[in-house]
């Protein structure tokens, strides 16, 4: 089970390390949790469920049946805490909101922060979000509301829009006594730099809390700022966001709008989560598979899944269209149709090899226009000399197997055609993809694999006609 | 080009945002650099480069070909800093340790804190590691050696070893006067946390600095914890810690011993580092490609991508005995070879689509004992659902393309079997392995390919023989 000490236990006795290196909840744990549903013992519930954080209840709720879930939900009722909404998979989510009553819905979301709830109704319906919107203070309402006007995925919607500043004339001891007395509403639930800014509220720098603690009163700010400084602009593609945390190691961002003023700020575990979610949508795209969740429905999962099965069903007709050339041939050597699928298939794998490392290397930057020629023949050259390597392999296999040496210079010919050729499309066809503006994670598989399906096929196939009748 | 603001620049006009959303180093600025290398303009050369940020001016050498890159390091000279070689890759690494002289290569090190040592030498030959350990002051390399102690992708490599603590019953005021009396030396260079530790150095909790400036000076430091609290054993595997930090949103996180002693801190921009790795070597494993970089020699990349391609060659060597099997049928109807592929590849499709979701939920320990019989059943379902729909269309192709009936239904069928098989088998054995102890993402692809061509081949093959003859 997972640990969470809260306020209470410190003076119990001291979390010890756990025996394991996993975080997941015990399947143990979980059917306790769920005999006290059954049993509708609301004071066990609470018990067993207190330990747990957000994310961990969030888990929990996604791992479990709809059925069990809603009487989960009933049960532990005004314990239902708005984080664990912010924790939850869209399709969950939904269906949670659905079963919480209107006063335990509005109790939740109060206590979250506006970044938070942001997070929490951007993907809900229409009625949902109106249902959340209605339960906040105007003032948090017209932040939200706010922030929603900012472009999907953009920053705007991941900074929160409470900033710690300080003028760039103060000095420390002004910055200090500024931050004792503001009122606990107007700072951030945490904070780790206060962001310097000149009259025209422009950043200049940010100033950690643990240098502003160790430095003399009177030594001024901007003596202190840190080395390095990147200012987010507010439309700026959170991809570009999570970037540039992880590139230059940043804790926080200011983040400023067309004119330059500071506006907000992002901490680095929102664009960590970005960072995460970047990366489950590449993976998850290079697979042919669309966004969605173990827990969303069979109906939708299959919906997400067809436009891909269907592009590869085009696909592969072309190419057995290829094999249809060749009837005559497979007729009269009918080891043809058997050694085949294998030219195709190692094609396929080698150009996939290509394009995933191409597909994230463009993702992190780190094939751009002044390396491109180099990689596009670094991966040529990989093709040809795998290509001879698994000519000779498939050569000799041809050869016993069939007893034939042609067939074997036949089939070894066109595994090095085909290598090369992957090697070339699996570069060259996502680098195509993304000067278009395609992400190329998502549209690159398919051309590719056509790619060396089709010639290997016709290398193949057309070498033997050539060749062996 | 990328902002990045340097003390000096702080005066002047403060940063204004960027107008596009990249952070890649444009063409312009790389050709400038490489003409300063050329006409060897020193002056020239530092201009140009002390604006960028130790990360870009990494991206820029491994961007760049050998022979430039070696003359800019020799140009660059003095000016070359320590962090620029922790954000290098590995292959890139060694080959700038090799150019850099003696003198710059201890100068730049000296000034890393001992983690990012730890990181740039563990790598490292013999020799090169040796060369860097000799250049450090004895007491850090015994922290880089004592950090090099611990198992490679544990906590312990990750963590530092300086730490603010502050014992249990202090309260506000000593904390602040601790901080502000030690020495610059004794503290990290970047902290956020005070942790508590109680009197055997078992930690009991995080205060934030934020919190510590904005309390009265006698409040007690155990009164204002953080809710939010994780202890890290040192023996962690790496990739759950990074899961902590992402799951809990943590900022930092204490390390302790076998025993419960604190010993060191891991904040969230190294535990962010980890998870884009992590990332990368799932991405890269699932498409049968090993660790390495674009700016690798063509012979290693050659050699590790070669025996994914070996094991891919014995699986379609298999498929293709299958085929073998049924020549006969093959020779009176030679439509079955042509269509054969292409129930290949839909499974091998929708197998692969099944196989990235769970692969990938495993990782993000969302697929667990408590869900695995409903997501397997989901997965067939989703299967079967597709398969139906796509032998409806398989089957009309069929018949259109070759005007039988009796064909359109065998290609139908075996369609069906295979989307099933396809889904069973690609969440069964991701799941098996990770039992197992095989890192699913490495083997999966592998097995689910090799069932779904099995199937395929031998659902329509034998179909067509049964039904067709």
């Amino acid at each position: 089970m997972v640990r969470h000490m809260s306020m209470d236990d410190v003076n119990q006795s001291p979390s010890e390390p756990r025996d394991d290196g996993a975080y997941t909840l015990d399947r143990k744990d979980i059917s306790a949790i769920l005999y006290a549903v059954e049993i509708e013992d609301k004071a066990k519930l609470t018990q067993l469920m207190d330990p747990l954080h957000a994310a961990d209840i969030a888990d929990l709720l996604e791992q479990i049946n709809a059925f069990d879930r809603s009487r989960l939900i009933r049960l532990y009722d005004r314990d239902f805490d708005g984080e664990i909404l912010s924790e939850l998979d869209d399709s969950i989510r939904e269906e949670v909101i659905a079963v919480l009553t209107p006063q335990v819905l509005a109790e939740a979301v109060r206590d979250l922060d506006s970044d938070d709830v942001v997070d929490l109704v951007e993907d809900l319906d229409e009625p949902q979000q109106e249902a959340i919107l209605d339960a906040l203070e105007d003032v948090d309402r017209a932040a939200v509301e706010q922030s929603l006007s900012y472009p999907e995925f953009s920053a705007g919607r991941l900074m929160q829009r409470e900033v710690v500043m300080a003028p760039e004339h103060w000095n420390v001891g002004e910055a200090i006594d500024h931050l004792r007395n503001a009122k606990e509403d107007d700072l951030p639930d945490q904070f780790y730099h206060i962001v310097v800014v000149d009259p025209r509220l422009h950043p200049v720098g940010n100033v950690t809390l643990g240098k502003l603690m160790r430095s003399r009163r009177e030594v001024k700010l901007t003596d202190i700022i840190e080395d390095v400084f990147q200012v987010i602009p507010v439309d700026q593609d959170e991809g570009d966001v999570a970037y540039a945390f992880n590139q230059y190691h940043l804790i926080s961002a200011p983040v400023v709008d067309s004119e330059g003023r500071l506006i907000g700020i992002i901490t680095i575990d929102d664009a960590m989560a970005v960072l995460d979610e970047e990366h489950e949508e590449d993976i998850l795209r290079l697979a042919g598979v669309g966004e969605g969740s173990l827990s969303d429905r069979v109906i939708d999962t299959t919906k997400r899944r067809m436009p891909w099965l269907a592009v590869n069903l085009a696909t592969s007709i072309a190419a057995s269209m290829v094999i249809a050339q060749f009837e005559a041939a497979i007729t009269q050597i009918v080891a043809l149709a058997v050694l085949m699928p294998i030219v195709a298939s190692m094609g396929g794998n080698a150009g996939t090899q290509s394009l995933t490392v191409a597909v994230r290397a463009i993702a992190t930057k780190d094939l751009t226009g002044a390396n491109v020629w180099r990689v596009i023949r670094r991966e040529v050259m990989v093709g040809l000399v795998n290509g001879l390597i698994f000519a000779v392999v498939m050569g000799i296999v041809g050869v016993v197997w069939f007893g034939s040496p042609a067939l074997g210079y036949v089939i070894a010919a066109a595994m090095v055609v085909n290598m090369v050729v992957a090697g070339l499309a699996g570069t060259v066809i996502p680098v195509i993809l993304e000067r278009v503006g395609v992400d190329p994670a998502l549209a690159s598989g398919a051309f590719v694999t056509t790619v060396t399906d089709v010639v290997g096929f016709f290398a193949f196939l057309g070498l033997a006609a050539m060749v062996l009748l």
